[in-house]
């Protein structure tokens, strides 16, 4: 059974809390159960981390080289400024889908830009917690095509 | 059974033999067929359109407003100037997913930005002609929970 | 009797129903009598034309300066890209008035800047449907100085 | 009868003799006659004023609240960066009608950004001193509207 | 005997008509007799296509890729912002040569900015109805050295 | 016991009555009552002054450095482009404390620029009336520490 | 009695031995204690932090929300680049004050971008130490009016 | 005998106690006292005017174009983003010559932009108080060759 | 029999041996016998300068005005700065073909900005060094018109 | 024996694995053992430490200025955004060197900026592990000028 | 009798020839005699020197350090980009005023940016040949002023 | 024993009398005294060239390609701008080091930018003329990797 990493940054710790209109009202538990039950039925064991720190974000990407198959990442803030986990995302070879929850492109400006999505896989953005559930899939698709 | 519409535009019917390197050795045909049956798995009676002509992406985006439950549409070069898409999908109410077949982030300069990311539901760009499929179960999510 | 054309670009065929907030509540069709009530009481025969069609609203504006005193035009969308309406409006030799029926300098930053107007007569913005009627009226004084 | 204001910006006293191939030759006096009785024909009682100063021009705009349903306000050079008039037009409530003599955007790259626009009813511009008698349509329509 | 497509975008069916001080006096019909003329003495069968449609141009690109040795275009206006027609160029695989009738560079700044000179083989621009014959030259010497 | 001066500079003067959802409901007046207040207490005396004119509020400015031992300004729309107010301020000695009813930086783009904080002690913004009275309170820190 | 944090970024610590022409000569520990006491004064239980990580100050910020009535908080050079710390100060409901020891618009270009003041409650800057004091006398302000 | 007007804008009046480093210590009333001597040895009757007014210095070029052979100005600030006062330079038809004290291009930034240069006679900067005779002198020359 | 001036910028006598992959590997001086051979069927007396050195292209630019019926210009990377060559050509009355081996377009983006192509009769880029044999024949074509 | 510290930045700890074409195939270990052997003959003590966290590397460069002659710095990725590490620098007295494995010039677009060079004392970059050593070199002789 | 350069940069050799409309109808060499009596008249010994090779113009400026009090200097197009000649401005310790002949600021976008002003002691621009010996009487009062 | 060419650009021959607070009091013939000593210890034979020409410049780099192992280059201003010496860096196959005397990054914003850094093997910057020597070192590097 293959490993994958689900991976949350910056203050998505408080989801369900923070801003609600945006984010929606499901717990940052009950959102992280469903994620783990979509990704048991898709065949994958998966790990759930969350950290508000760059530095451990990079860390635990480095990690999930040696055991994961790939890591669907929602980075939070850092997505538009973060060329540090960036690099981690180019040096670690396994596959990372960028997702995010709320549609990222109908909001501020600055959060239109990412520095994170041309070393990515690919880009899941707008469908609420579903996003993660889609870069679920996204990666079977890929890690079943790598054979 | 709800109907949705999956749109191509300009230059996807050379699928197969337009740079395969980026956009794959399938045919538009057999992408098509994969597209449908993906679609019928869903629950959605499914509808394809291409066309070149930016005039007639919107003639089929106001059609569409009448007996479809939403759209998967890849906008293909229009999706980097065409604001009159993007008036057509705000002028719709009906949601629509925007779908990419490459990774369109780590392509040209041009390509990182799209005008008709803010009045789509969600973007899922980079994974191949999977990008459609996800974007079908895009749909279906958002179509269920409007119930 | 002078002829005249009013020109509507993409999307405005949806009028009344599309996003009324911003366009009003009046339908297409009932705008474009209040629009030849208007022309005939000043003077005009006038021609109705719509259409999504980059293409469609060039050969028409061609068409136009074998027969008509001046045109009206709302562009839609095509009026903040469209070099190719621009250069239209540049090679034939009738005056065309711009108009809009919102105040577009009130609404998205890209909304704000128009390739067309260096080449059109003037401008009218942000009158609702009196916009066309208004282009009508600049349109009688400039054929009227020009003899 | 209602009142209305049409306001004059900097340099437009010296109408007729500036630059008459933009202007045109028809003098400051004449122009205001002309103004005024289709003030009158409108059913409108006129005022206009005229002053070089930002400051003076302002103590109007705040004075014409006090007895006004409008303003048609041509702002000339102070439309491109007067963020103070801007201001003061957003503090009144009585419609402001933003007009040019000139088609501002077939002349110089900083004439064709109005930082007004977006805080005025809608604009008009390129008509010669027709661009006024639209203004005083235009704001017969929407006080009509208002009842 | 080859055959090469000689292709006009938007406006260039009123040749002779339109801005003559720019594009000459020549009709546009005195000028694809040329050009014929031109390309049989080189010993290309030759097809003129006009069109102000993006989509009928890269409809007509996609088919020549099926029968011509190389394509001699005239975007127009859709130079400077058609990134459709610029993908089409690089979907089909014969060599695209880019014209213009005047200089590009010498006139408005839009226009000196082309989105598909990245993707044709070479570009001529502003030697009158000649550009056309030095691209059919230009194509001689490119399919002589593709053997 | 030292005196200062507190400027309010265009459209303040409209105070309770301006977009009351951003400045407040409190009138000029009384605001004025409570600055005064508060300046005595901190052992001011205070004048208060307003104009809408750039040149006047420059003239009172060159005057304060007279008999005054600091400026708490809010210069209003000025404070996004006169330069001349900048120089003013740089060309008097005394200490000027920049103030904002508002936080201009959660509004419009252009109102999150200042050409005046450069040259002025400090700045204050975003809590109402209040900002006045901290201005005053930071006036009274430097002058203290000046000795 | 409500408690209140103040909160200093990256190389605050160095405060008094770090670029004391700009920063002052007192040390970290006095300014925390002058702090304190002028909490104290003003009716606030008050905790003093700072770490040089941003993820740190992330954490602190969300645990602030569980017991604080407000925030102090200078940013140091996070408050350039960090939307991780802006989406916290959104994400908690707590008033977040923005101070800065020196005037940040009189120094590097970079310095006079923040991107949190759009977050903040307000903001206050240059007036050394005591923007802290000037800090928590706004947030008195505020809490008071929020009763 | 000629008349000339030299003009100071906002701020000039503080010559010799406003930052003399940049502007020396001379009063504004001696430099007058040179600049009338130089004009006389030129032949010159010469008015000198100075405010703080945008507005006012408007109205003093406007009369000028009535008794005066030519103006040496110094707009101060205002030669940053007066187009008023540019637009009024442009109106009157006699030559005014743009004169600054200190040499704008090695100092701020916002400082190197003249928008007024383009419809002046010519420019002289940076040479102290002789500017101001300097731009006499060259006015003479205009005037003696325009006979 | 008319001289015409073949003229190569900086770098271009390495030709043959320089990037051959973007260059070409016939040398610089069998490239300069086909020009001459072509030059001589056009019935042109060719001449053939090369420098690295900005100001001797320059002085020949000056030089060809007096015996040259025209020039056909490689600029090589002065084609991307060098205003002082623009002044030549603009200076000289005689028309000169900017031509360029490669397609600058399809390179660096510092290349795709010309600043000689707006004095220029017109450009060629793309053909190897079939560019300048096509330059020689629009110099063909340019001097035949001007009779 | 003076004292040094080399610092590495985020994802250099994966050298030798990540991106071997751009960073080389020495492992981490064997790159800081050359580094550390280089130190001790040029007669430094020398430290060597890693972190992904910028807060961790600010607190090792603010503990450095206790006990180090000077730093060797590979910032990484935070090279390009981190003015917080740009501070650290700047608040710690001793000379620091920045270095870079690859040139940082001939890769991506942002790499090209560094905002932490203005405070260095120089730059060393493109030489692979060398630059490391060039690096002590280069703070051998600042510390030998220093005395 | 103090010496004094006046350089002339590239194409300046051509006066009288190139665009008469901008540059006057003078020859060169009539042009210089003129700059020489004036020079005479001024009490200064006078060289001129001209050269089209940016690197002839820096060797004169750096002999001009060794025997002349100051330089007039006429860039050229030079003055737009030629940062070397700005460094040797700046090198040498005389003072040097550049000058032009035609108002750069009303001509192209790319003349209104000087990169060598802000190393000059001043500039003059605008008022022809005049301007030559405005410089000069300008480099008579700073020669005086340094004794 | 391999050669080496050491080569300065603009301006360096006054070395020790031009701004001697960036470039040190050293003159120009004891530097290249000290360059030539430190290359003959690490084994080369160094030839030292300046030249204020760029052409001059270009013209060694042509040369140097016969008969040197590399260049250590310090471009002077022509740094920041000059795209032919970038070419011809590329166009000869031997490696060039990048050098600066000064911090080029702390000082005017032009000066951070490099075009010729992207084609050079690394780049040394800020160590007075150590940053030759560091050069010579790196140089000495790269010729032994290379065998």
């Amino acid at each position: 059974m293959k490993k994958v990493l689900v991976m949350h940054g910056p203050n998505l710790n408080l989801l369900g809390e923070r801003e609600p209109g945006i984010y929606g009202t499901d717990t940052f538990e009950s959102v992280n159960e469903e994620i783990k039950a979509a990704a048991k039925q898709l065949g994958f064991e998966c790990e759930v981390f969350q950290s508000n720190s760059e530095g451990a974000l990079i860390d635990k990407l480095h990690e999930s080289r040696l055991d994961c198959a790939g890591v669907v990442l929602n980075a939070g803030a850092y997505t538009h400024y973060s060329y540090a986990i960036r690099d981690a995302i180019a040096a670690i070879k396994i596959p990372v889908v960028e997702v995010h929850i709320s549609n990222v492109h109908s909001r501020d400006e600055f959060r239109s830009k990412s520095v994170i999505s041309p070393v990515c896989a690919g880009v899941i953005a707008g469908f609420g917690k579903n996003s993660y559930i889609l870069g679920l899939r996204a990666l079977k698709d890929i890690t079943e095509a790598q054979g």
